[in-house]
């Protein structure tokens, strides 16, 4: 189905003009000579581009196409149809105008130089499937452009992880700080969620802590006396792990409350479960096949189970993020998207769910509700700043 | 006018999804799941992104902001505008999708490598408003991305003067071949004229030849002795002026059959007029005023006046060439807009003027004939190759 319709519309999306243009004096109003009078507002006062042009609403969806869904580093063509996909969810629920920028290259220096570079046609970026760690100092590399740019994958993924926590640690009766949290997979998501629920990057703007997280690769719990530790695992040491314990993510998730899958079909047994403490809170989150069977965790002994799938029960979707998040960056001028805006946006999306229990933790992603709440949240945090 | 429209609707385009989002199936279909199979079918065979995407129908137009409309080097928010303003035209003329991508970069090292790393997204760029000679590099050393790069501002105005030319000289009774030419201004649009009237690019493509053309600057006329030429006006010395006259524009005139002005106000006068051949052509077409009135041109003898006014008869407007020609490129998936290509299109348009006279030289930017006859032209030149 999906296959079929691409192809009979020739992708997702279009240009639409917001000016007719049926005469010769539509042409001279859209065009020359009357463009000039706007062009030359705006040369003498840069901030007036958000009021008279398509900047201000404008978000780039930009990816190098090197870790595209579960397809990996398919290159830039076949990364266009998820960043059409990503633009359209902006603009079908948030109002959020977004076009796919592809790039033909994978280094660190030309996709920051070439992201620069377009920032001025553009009110916000959306990085996108962009592998680890590249993706880390690109992102924070290009926060001085005047411009959100947010990693979506990163940032996106751990705002909506956080809110399933929260209402999830309510259903469990356990407080959201004490939790000892075990995230297998050390990729951007993995990273990220990491350092947001340990705030490690909080600074001022530090809203809780969770004190005991360890992160687990395939080689098991990530920890000093490893070789070959690469930069953003050495930083992963530093911040996890403080007993400092080695072995299995068995080992690791012994005693643990809650697992947090961004690794692979396979990676969670029911074994695994079992050792956790009581009422363990399972996130697989490998999509589109999960860590484990939802079915196979609850009958492990799992108290509540997330998966990243619209087919069972509390699906951990980025969708529920990032259209609020820009629409609300957007309507206040936001030069960034700071740690409170991202810790209120997931706050906000959280509280949603009045009442958690098992099977609703989080809200569905076409929720009329979302949106608008998440953006008003980010609004608001922004203007707190 | 203007101003206010651009104001109340906030720029001039906007993103149009062509799938609908109501539910979780739509989102599935659009998004993950979904999309990954155009992703791996795209990712097996690269050429299927003309299919299953935007790509094909999608162009992006790349300005720096240096050499915008009248207003000269006014930066890429500034030049916004004018690219939104391109953009819709394409759309609303051609059908054509159009994205403004206006650079934070006058280098044209970096502007060129920034064209490469976006083309992924797009199936054609547009170049426009950059300054020469940064210009001529940038699109020559662009030739070879697999998508067509199109300088408007040289290769448009050279189209449609040249349709506007063939239509003028048949008015007057000359051959266009054994006109004596004297081009004013030797900016981008000035160079590119010459270039394709001497066809000196044209190798196994050449169509016609106009052998004698003299260049002129506010210096007067382009010649051998003068000192400090740039690469350009050395390249002009060697192809124009055979004879190696010197002196003023009005030395230049003398005994010519044509003015194309691309220059500033006032650079005409009607003095200048009268020492030309019987019968003179002039073309006026500096923007938003001419080298010259129009009714002081014909007081002075001009046979045929052309401006880059609507409000005048005989309108040389580049929206008669791009829409169409890019229409044309995309439709058959050009790799590069050929000479004679571009050869076609003028010859096109100016075949759309079956009795030319001195006030209907060229048809009317609105003239529904004018994009499927030039796309169509295009297409035709494109099989031929």
């Amino acid at each position: 189905v999906s296959l079929e319709l691409h192809k009979k519309k020739k992708g997702k999306l279009e240009i639409a003009s917001k000016f007719p243009i049926k005469n010769t004096n539509d042409l001279s109003i859209a065009y020359t000579p009357g463009v000039a009078a706007v062009s030359r507002l705006i040369s003498e006062d840069k901030s007036k581009v958000y009021e008279y042009t398509s900047k201000g609403n404008m978000i780039a969806v930009v990816s190098d196409g090197s870790a595209v869904l579960g397809l990996g580093n398919i290159g830039p063509e076949a990364a266009l149809p998820v960043m059409e996909g990503k633009a359209i969810l902006l603009k079908e629920l948030a109002g959020v105008d977004a076009f796919p920028i592809c790039l033909d290259t994978q280094d660190t220096e030309e996709i920051i130089r070439t992201v620069r570079h377009i920032a001025p046609s553009f009110g916000g970026i959306n990085l996108e499937d962009i592998s680890a760690p590249r993706c880390f100092e690109i992102e924070d590399r290009l926060q001085d452009i005047g411009i959100p740019v947010f990693h979506d994958d990163q940032h996106g993924t751990a705002i909506v992880v956080l809110a399933g926590l929260m209402n999830a640690a309510k259903v469990v009766g356990k407080s959201i700080e004490d939790l000892s949290i075990v995230i297998n997979g050390a990729g951007a998501a993995g990273f990220s969620v990491m350092k947001f629920l340990s705030c490690m990057d909080a600074g001022e703007n530090r809203c809780f802590s969770v004190k005991d997280i360890m992160m687990c690769d395939t080689k098991g719990i990530i920890e000093k006396s490893r070789d070959n530790l690469n930069s953003v695992k050495k930083e992963i040491v530093e911040n996890t792990n403080r007993e400092n314990r080695t072995g299995t993510l068995k080992d690791a998730l012994r005693g643990a409350d809650v697992f947090v899958g961004l690794s692979a079909p396979g990676a969670l047994t029911g074994d695994m479960i079992k050792v956790m403490n009581n009422k363990p809170i399972i996130f697989a989150l490998a999509n589109p096949v999960p860590e484990i069977d939802p079915q196979e965790a609850r009958e492990a002994g799992a108290a509540v189970v997330a998966t990243g799938r619209s087919d069972y029960p509390n699906q951990v979707n980025n969708a529920l993020g990032f259209p609020g998040i820009f629409r609300g960056a957007l309507d206040v001028k936001a030069t960034q998207i700071t740690h409170k805006m991202k810790y209120a946006a997931g706050c906000a999306l959280a509280s949603l769910v009045e009442d958690p229990s098992t099977d609703y933790i989080i809200p569905g992603p076409m929720d009329k509700n979302v949106v608008p709440t998440v953006a008003n949240a980010v609004r608001v945090a922004y203007k707190e700043n």
